[in-house]
């Protein structure tokens, strides 16, 4: 029996290149059999990009399995996990041999770097568009958690926040700089994020609470303090800029991607004050920087951003699929 | 801060109708947290259904969402799984609250049903898509998987073959019956599959191979054939078939549904000739018909269709995405 649907499958994405020994049966059952090692939780999340709304219809297929999957080890970290497993849906309008040669080749790549299998998935006809669900294991009860910030703990963010919104910007257009090295690496860090999957992991038992940015500062943070029910000051002076984007726009717009930008793909956690020491320690060992941008306030509060120490007003949304711009 | 995408997520789908033991963390951060007991493996699978492929345009959204956890259901019976989670990507076109409703009511009814909950997943902007990851919990080493027929063993399937296919024929305006009754119960059978999952339980140690029917007979027959290297001898004279499909089709229509019509998702599973006896006790006490339809032959055989005893050549295909049917 001959279906294309099953050999296109097997051809691309039945790869051997690792081979967990917590797998039991992986693609090619009715279901994956993955074994969870005691004392370990199972930390899962998934996430759906569409053409046209989460990727550029001309983005390179390399480019487009790098982010799919970096998005999901994103939320991963945001827990402290370690990534384990993946299962991909994947609809196609069409077979084109060289784009999934391309988009498998890139997917592998960024799997076996984390030591992940590719445990199931679907392959259906239509728009294009993937879900992926990821797997990880984190040790019980050392997870990160959006709900655990109280008052007094510090805000931090890893990396340099709106390089990635600036680098879509570039991609349609909307601004130009004329300096080609750093046009690329804007564009690279909205193409290339770095899940911050190390990171996370260095601050279970150190951070109170923890997010990734996916939709931006504002939003994000706002999910922290809606979980935690509290308030924040928000230092906007202190905000981790990168030099690319400080040299070549103004101001006020860096400012608003670094807010707003949305997909930095950063970390965002609090640390209680005894445990800043021991933060500097762990992050001490990555070359990532972090950067303490404000403190967690009553919830009565609110959100205060402040510049100069005087509190400012900012009109911001996060990316809000459903909602107006 | 208000979003329109969180609120309706939080609207809809973050429900505590069941809070399962095992969900430490469901719905309201980057990923879900969730503990496997001991001695028991997690089975996932992930399916996607597109629009205009998977389901008619004008399918009833109450009927869309059964069928979307009904056909992944399907998957974790034919491993023998214990239904326990489920993430839910949906791709809407434009926010339309009646719509939601319905869906939303229908899938938690069916997760009710199951003791299931809906522990993540997301909700994006674009054509009308959706996939589910399932999560089941089965004990150690007693999974159904494809790969276990051997050569003597009978072949089995549940339920009656082609009702699905009928019904799908009707809604399609293909064929058409004058009794009413049996037009709604054979489009009943097309949209409101039963999955198997009591039955696939009660394989657990009988079965040495099983496989639900979503694509075809022929076509997943096929695949435990593949698996466990071996072929089969199929008695077409034997196909469960409804009394309403042969009063109201032609015999040679409703083989044609039976061996490759698809989404039938009963399951056709195979048993060693020492374990018939027990097959009866366990599954005598399910309402559900089942009915011996072959055995397990050489895989130099490969697949022999008999009618009145003599080889018979069907030209069949399975539902194939992206083959030529």
């Amino acid at each position: 029996m001959s279906c294309g649907e099953f050999e296109l499958i097997a051809r691309y994405f039945d790869r051997a290149t690792c081979s967990r020994r917590d797998v039991e049966k992986g693609i090619g059952d009715d279901c994956a059999l993955l074994s969870v090692p005691e004392k370990q939780t199972l930390a899962i999340s998934t996430d759906t990009l569409v053409c046209g709304v989460h990727f550029l219809r001309d983005i390179h297929p390399a480019d487009l399995a790098y982010k799919a999957l970096a998005v999901n080890l994103s939320d991963l970290a945001a827990m402290g996990a370690d990534p384990a497993w993946l299962t991909l849906a994947l609809t196609l309008p069409q077979v084109n041999e060289s784009w999934l040669k391309a988009f498998s080749d890139s997917l592998f790549e960024l799997l076996d770097y984390y030591n992940m299998q590719l445990v199931g998935g679907d392959t259906t006809r239509g728009p294009l568009s993937m879900t992926l669900g990821i797997h990880g294991l984190v040790p019980q009860g050392r997870a990160l958690k959006r709900s655990g910030a109280r008052i007094g703990d510090w805000i931090y963010v890893t990396g340099t926040l709106g390089d990635s919104a600036a680098g879509l910007a570039l991609l349609q257009h909307h601004v130009k700089i004329d300096d080609p090295v750093a046009h690329e690496a804007l564009i690279k860090r909205h193409l290339r994020p770095m899940p911050r999957v190390l990171q996370g992991q260095a601050l279970r038992d150190l951070a109170s609470s923890a997010i990734d940015l996916s939709d931006g500062l504002i939003s994000d943070l706002g999910h922290i303090l809606q979980a935690s029910a509290c308030g924040a000051r928000l230092n906007l002076d202190a905000l981790p800029l990168s030099e690319v984007v400080k040299q070549n726009f103004p101001a006020q717009q860096t400012l608003h991607w670094a807010l707003s930008g949305g997909e930095d793909y950063e970390l965002c956690f609090t640390v209680p004050e005894i445990n800043r020491g021991a933060l500097d320690v762990a992050l001490g060992y990555h070359g990532v920087p972090y950067t303490c941008i404000g403190q967690i306030a009553p919830q009565s509060d609110g959100l205060t951003l402040l510049q100069n120490d005087r509190p400012v007003e900012i009109n911001l949304k996060g990316f809000d699929h459903f909602g107006s711009r």
